[in-house]
């Protein structure tokens, strides 16, 4: 027996579940997952340590400065803080080995040594598809990516909610129109429409050094309303003559054509002009999806076009779409606006109670019910029946089966529904047809 | 475009899979997933980096020299290297907030800087199970462990697989009847046994300088064969005097009654008394698992039972019995021996091919099917036929829907089965009724 012993905790930033919200967390998993794979979409799996040279070949910035990078002997090696570097490294790695266009989810934990905050998560999961394309990818992809995030939150239980669509070359080839060069400072304001209005986006341009001129007419843009239809023919009305814009707003009308097609109601999706997404990545189409109940969530899955994924690691031109949910951020955010509950979890169907000396009896039950895929635990620790329901109501099992003399004589079950507290006296196949 | 290309690659020792392997591995640690499940565990996941003070707390040996080990900021972190040290501190910390016996399973991956060799990897799978009781455990845990490992293996599709069980106490009380007081040498000749047979270990015994009756005693003892009920007759007939060797043989005795009970068959288990499982963790019930076609590549699932879990971390005795498959490293040695092949893996089970013009034909039959839970692609890229046919014979995608005009006009679809090449004109109906 050790004298010496350390208190039992882990990391802050790190992410802990018991187990009834983990399984609530696996099975949001799972359907993530589930989803994936109904788009045809293939599984991969990197490992989470890399080499620092290829985890940093793009470098600087917050990356760098949030990675966990070590060395072991004279290797220096890295974390992986997103799954999206490791694609294209896969990608660039097993070019020949794979069959484009490429579909590929991936769902793994990412790490990234951020300032410690409420909320903020230093290990965390991210569920990522990415369509790659050989040289050139249809634009038709960026209208399937909406149906996928449809799909998979209405599976996940929400009904209200809006992904949001945008297309960068929109921004890019209407700033190019109006001459301004550093769309940093611009498109920084913009995002901030929502939360200090027309007025603020005005005053902070104004602040920038923008001419008059200029406001003028990014205020009249911002200003678009409408339904989508309605927000593509307001673009078309600007007369921006710019090519870039114009390839822009090709695609973000055949994009808005084909979502609904792909089965997206038009209540779950909105295009809106203020939505960039990071400034050197994305290269098109956008996404940002928002709960419509809970706006102060932020995005919850979120994505885009880009136009070559590994230009640092090969010369072939890979052209891309994807999207993000970050699970582990988006799980926690739930759980504290209690959106969702662990309260009645349980994977475990059946606990199998049986009284003393009829431990056997209850071993050949629970064969039968595991053999029927029915998940089933026995309670074989020696104690007071009081306590073996006890143990089947903390863990939130539904079924109880009690065996004792009387069962045993008669080859008949004790099955106790736990929520009704219904108990019927009944043989092994009744209960089977209950459970299935 | 960048100038600086960084070849793509990945550390040594490190396991990466194409997707159809990695079809393959995702199906296998489902299967365990689920039989875990089955049988009542519930799921936990807990960080990959810890505090070192915390993974090290036992400290010493192997453990030490392998972990990846680094520091950010003041903190002094490492990476897991098993799943029992993170359990152990689990247990203890959020022992206030579990139900016990506590049924825990956990899949993750560990880290381990190996020495770089072929089939050892140094990020790899592990898939446990533990049964964690508060003070006290039944001994008949131990005997459903096996039934455990049974099913799991039948579900992973073998048949020809033996459990080997012993019970440390048998080896201690006998070792301590005979006053050898080091069990280290003594336990790693025997360990030998299958390969350098009786002789073998009885010319190392004597080379370690074990007295000429005490090897004849051991010789005795290893030489015991018979079905488990025979070897459970020879062991009480060696009228070993101690109270460690008969404990270890009722439980044993137990164990083996209990084994038949839980629907383990008997050319699956076998009492095995060479067994001995590591030298200071275990100290009851253990458990090797033996592909019988190929002994080579030694045990595929192993573990035992200890008396106490987390030493280190809380005063609270917690006895347990768990069991771990290492995947990683039995995938790779699967596929190396052809024992597995990744031939024919396909999640996708459509791929919809329009003509050119009938693209939104296709989107809406994908919809349809995918509404129907049926993993479907499109193919949305513009390329000649033989090509997209090609596609879904690259990624073995076993149905293929053409559409093009005469299609859309009769408002039905060329159903294509690509392992029988056999084609049909039909309806929707039919085409899901095919599927289901």
């Amino acid at each position: 027996m050790s004298e010496n012993i350390v208190k039992p905790s882990i990391l802050p930033g790190f992410m802990e579940l018991t187990p009834s919200d983990q399984i609530l967390f696996n099975r949001m998993l799972d359907i993530i997952r589930k989803n994936y794979e109904k788009f045809g979409f293939l599984p991969i799996d990197t490992p989470i340590i890399e080499k620092s040279e290829v985890l940093l070949a793009k470098g600087g910035g917050e990356t760098e400065k949030q990675i966990y990078r070590f060395e072991k002997g004279d290797t220096d090696m890295a974390l992986r803080f997103d799954l999206t570097v490791p694609l294209a490294r896969y990608v660039a790695q097993h070019f020949s080995e794979l069959t484009f266009p490429f579909r590929r989810y991936q769902i793994g934990k990412v790490y990234r040594g951020e300032r410690n905050q409420k909320g903020r998560f230093r290990e965390f999961y991210q569920c990522d598809i990415d369509i790659i394309g050989n040289g050139t990818l249809d634009i038709i992809n960026d209208a399937e990516i909406p149906s996928i995030i449809y799909s998979t939150f209405k599976d996940l239980g929400f009904d209200s909610f809006t992904i949001k669509i945008n297309n960068r070359k929109i921004l890019m080839g209407f700033f190019q129109w109006l001459n301004i060069d550093d769309l940093t400072l611009v498109l920084r304001a913009i995002d901030k429409l929502d939360k200090i209005g027309v007025t603020g986006v005005e005053k902070e341009l104004k602040s920038i050094g923008l001419e008059e001129e200029n406001i003028e007419k990014i205020k009249e843009f911002i200003k678009i309303k409408g339904s989508n239809v309605e927000i593509i023919e307001s673009l078309k009305m600007l007369e921006i003559r710019n090519e870039i814009f114009e390839e822009g707003l090709n695609e973000l009308a055949l994009v808005n054509k084909y979502i609904k097609l792909f089965g997206v109601p038009e209540e779950n999706y909105k295009i809106d002009l203020t939505i960039a997404r990071g400034l050197d990545y994305y290269t098109g189409t956008v996404y940002e999806t928002f709960l419509n109940d809970y706006p102060s969530i932020g995005s919850i899955c979120s994505g885009g076009r880009y136009d070559n994924l590994a230009t640092y690691y090969t010369k072939q031109k890979l052209p891309g779409v994807g999207i993000s949910i970050g699970l582990t951020r988006l799980f926690y955010q739930l759980m504290e606006a209690n959106i969702i509950k662990a309260m009645e979890n349980s994977l475990t169907k059946v606990l199998i109670i049986p009284m003393e000396n009829y431990i056997e009896k209850a071993v050949e039950a629970a064969t039968i019910l595991r053999k029927e895929g029915i998940n089933t635990q026995i309670y074989i620790e020696d104690s007071k029946v009081g306590k073996k329901f006890n143990y089947a109501d903390k863990l939130n099992i539904p079924y109880v089966i009690v065996i004792g003399q009387e069962e045993v004589e008669s080859n008949n079950y004790s099955f106790r529904n736990m929520s009704t507290g219904e108990q019927r006296i009944i043989v092994m196949e009744e209960i089977l047809s209950c459970l299935k």
